[in-house]
């Protein structure tokens, strides 16, 4: 049944209810004699009352922080003793993983008989993409090559709380007098540490202009490729926090600074509001202020778009264009926080239908105008990138433990929704890209982080930054770190 | 991003709206002086007079039924002369098919590596109920003995419009003066013509106190299993609707009976309203009336739960909770209908993936409460019966068409909706199942059906009635007939 029209069905059906309420109103009580006056206007004390203690108590007020348990375990209720190390570890893509991909493409012909309509990518990632896909992943990606690349930094795992913790850790070169700040990457859904292979020699080279350079640690998400997943329900984004902010202290930092996308880029704000003494700054490029207050500000500010977003209004309004392309795109968010583990059958297994799933929010999420193209704009990137990513959650059946974090989010929504009130003192700054799913204005940014130092409006790129532009995103972290530090010192 | 809260913010968030329009009204327009009275006067009546209007023309009025093209070429433009004869056809399962399915249950033991969390269903279907599907289809299940079960009935094939049509016919053996019905039975998704296996000797079977049985014709949707999809877009239900009178035509039944059931109930109804005269009675086990007008007043109503749904009221409200529920499981509705193809590619390559997605409709639709049982209510099913209905998919490769069909309904919505206002004569019969999705009283069905013959209300079953209750659906369908002639004798 039609949801997404069921969507605007009840919205205009709410409103009516409300003007039917004022016409019940306007006719039970006519506005003569004194004793109808003085009911109208108890009533809509009562009314104003209600309405005042629903916005303060459920949108306004400002929660007190919860009290977390930072050492929740989220492993194995064992007696075995737990190696606590620090371990190198070397991802791997041998030739039997090959083979034994090689033999389930044998099937390949079968997930493309269906005909695409070859129009566009309207009905999703068409059989001509697909067929590209293949072709690559079946004929030119090289595993042996690729391992080697994908080795080239140095691979840790640790056990945090239960879980293995897989990170890359880079410390820069540094040959004169230039410190050393450690940086938390933080990726998002559906992606994985690669996201972040191009930028990482960006932020650990020591520039002109900057007495600083970063040390970089990019853990992979718990759940996520080579980080291991919860054996029970909980693992939530504020819980991924915490983990996180244990795995930094256990490395060796009290203090760090964080960049984060997508979810990570929750994930980080998290970190930044639980613990804002030890997040010396925080870079986004989803600078999202994810509070009922800021999406009701937009809601009722879609009568003065100008007003309201400035020179974002054509990126946050028309609101009923925005809704429906949330609508359009949220589909598999609506499933993945509701069965996560029906489709994740499917997805861990067959390599294709992975490939599919994730490749088609790349090529989407870069750019909406993409779904036109009957290649989905998939020219437009190198396919071994986006091989990469998929091989890590193919390789380490990890699709289902990440879907799950979705349904994590929901389940926990009061939390997770009491922490985006929740101001951080932590200096923050914001990357737009042109294309990123939701744009906000700064003012509502500044309700979450109202030490919110800058904001960069980049008229290129879209919702995976790093990976679409690491260069720019790398001149924006040295520059809201150089910001951050001038403000402190 | 929390789909399911969004929901019931914005909810909020409208009504906030309402009430902040009346309170700013309330002060900038004192109501002293006769000047600001007519004001006040003109803008509630140029209020009251767009919400007339916005009523009357978006949801009241009857819109006048399109002149439909009932000869529309779904099939590919080709100059190869159409075999338009009507084709005995049989079903197969081949020793090769398990064969090839064995070799991909191969790696079975990779898409049960996750393992649920075990308490419940409630992230989908879980290990467990993977488990035992696993060992029945891979261990059981007789391709062989399965085969001759399923041709047990005739099969046949013909060409409508350019799409080879599949079906089963079922004669009557008639001994004395009873006549002979042809009715029309209609399937949804994910079911297939296995769903009425059991119903079918029961329907044409003479019983006493009857001098009327039915011929049965069941066919499969198009692009659904055995039936060829569509090579263009735009095949929805009333397009369907089409296909499925002119191959009665085309079988020779001018006039005939209709049965349906979930999407296959929305198209017999489009088959009611656009050929009234040649639907003599149609037959419903999911009485919806799907219009705006019987949401809107579903909405309106839970202010007085037991006024407008009577004895149903604890099945229509309270309308949050009903919403929530909605919201939980309709996450596969919202992906099929946006992204159809991305999800269908998996499905189609992993039969175990597929099985699941499948299962779990049959599991969750039948019970609500399965959820919250560890095997999700598996064990209260003959697992032999939903293998069936998934080899029908699986063998040809159709799951991806018939995904289709949900984007279909929303790209084509002002039509889809525009018909569900448009009332039929034909007399019409609702069979409410105890936990079917949706729950409707009489008096908004019979907006859509004047002809509302009876209801009946049955304490037990599912969505899937003549699956799970054959014999109460058969009994139902004689009732409802006899009932139907009773009125035109």
């Amino acid at each position: 049944m039609p949801l997404k029209k069921n969507e605007v069905k009840r919205k205009k059906s709410v409103s009516f209810e409300g003007d039917q309420e004022k016409i019940i109103l306007s006719k039970t009580y006519p506005t003569t004699g004194i004793l109808s006056k003085i009911i109208v206007g108890v009533i809509l004390l009562v009314l104003l009352y209600q309405l005042y203690m629903y916005i303060q108590v459920s949108i306004v007020a400002v929660p007190v922080l919860p009290k977390f348990d930072l050492n929740v375990w989220w492993g194995p209720n064992n007696t075995k003793v737990q190696d606590s190390s620090i371990r190198p570890y070397r991802i791997v893509l041998s030739d039997s993983m090959q083979e034994n991909l090689r033999r389930k493409f044998e099937s390949y012909r079968r997930a493309t008989r269906i005909k695409s309509f070859n129009e566009s990518s309207e009905y999703g990632i068409n059989s001509d993409v697909l067929g590209q896909i293949f072709a690559h992943w079946q004929f030119k990606y090289n595993y042996r090559e690729r391992a080697r690349y994908l080795n080239k930094y140095s691979h840790f795992k640790t056990n945090v709380q239960g879980l293995d913790i897989h990170f890359i850790r880079v410390k820069p070169e540094i040959t004169d007098n230039v410190k050393v700040l450690p940086l938390l990457l933080l990726h998002g859904w559906p992606s994985s540490v690669k996201d972040f292979y191009d930028i990482i020699p960006l932020l650990t080279t020591p520039r002109a202009g900057h007495n600083f350079v970063f040390e970089v640690i990019a853990p992979s998400l718990p759940g996520f490729t080579y980080s291991q997943g919860a054996v029970r329900p909980g693992l939530t984004t504020y819980q991924i926090a915490i983990i996180m902010r244990n795995l930094m202290e256990k490395i060796g930092f009290k203090q760090f600074y964080i960049h984060g996308e997508d979810i990570g880029s929750t994930i980080g704000s998290h970190i930044a509001t639980i613990f804002p003494k030890q997040v010396l700054g925080f870079h986004t490029s989803t600078p999202v202020n994810f509070s009922k207050l800021a999406q009701l500000t937009l809601i009722l500010g879609a009568v003065f778009p100008t007003y309201i977003a400035g020179d974002l209004a054509d990126k946050v309004y028309p609101l009923k264009d925005k809704m429906n392309y949330f609508l359009e795109e949220s589909g598999y968010l609506h499933l993945q926080s509701t069965k996560p583990d029906t489709v994740g059958i499917a997805l861990q297994d067959s390599p294709l239908g992975l490939g599919a799933y994730i490749i088609e929010k790349y090529l989407l999420f870069t750019n909406p105008n993409n779904k036109n193209i009957q290649d989905g704009g998939l020219s437009t990137f190198n396919k071994m990138d986006l091989l990469d990513n998929v091989l890590m959650y193919w390789t380490t059946g990890s699709i289902t433990t990440s879907l799950r974090l979705y349904k994590e989010v929901i389940d926990n929504y009061d939390t997770e929704e009491a922490l985006t009130r929740i101001p951080t003192p932590v200096p923050t700054w914001g990357l737009r890209t042109k294309y990123d799913l939701i744009h906000q204005p700064d003012f509502i940014l500044r309700w979450k982080y109202p030490n919110l130092v800058g904001v960069t409006n980049l008229d290129d790129g879209g919702h995976f930054a790093s990976f679409e532009k690491p260069n720019e995103v790398a001149d924006d972290i040295f520059k809201a770190v150089k910001n951050f530090l001038s403000k402190t010192e």
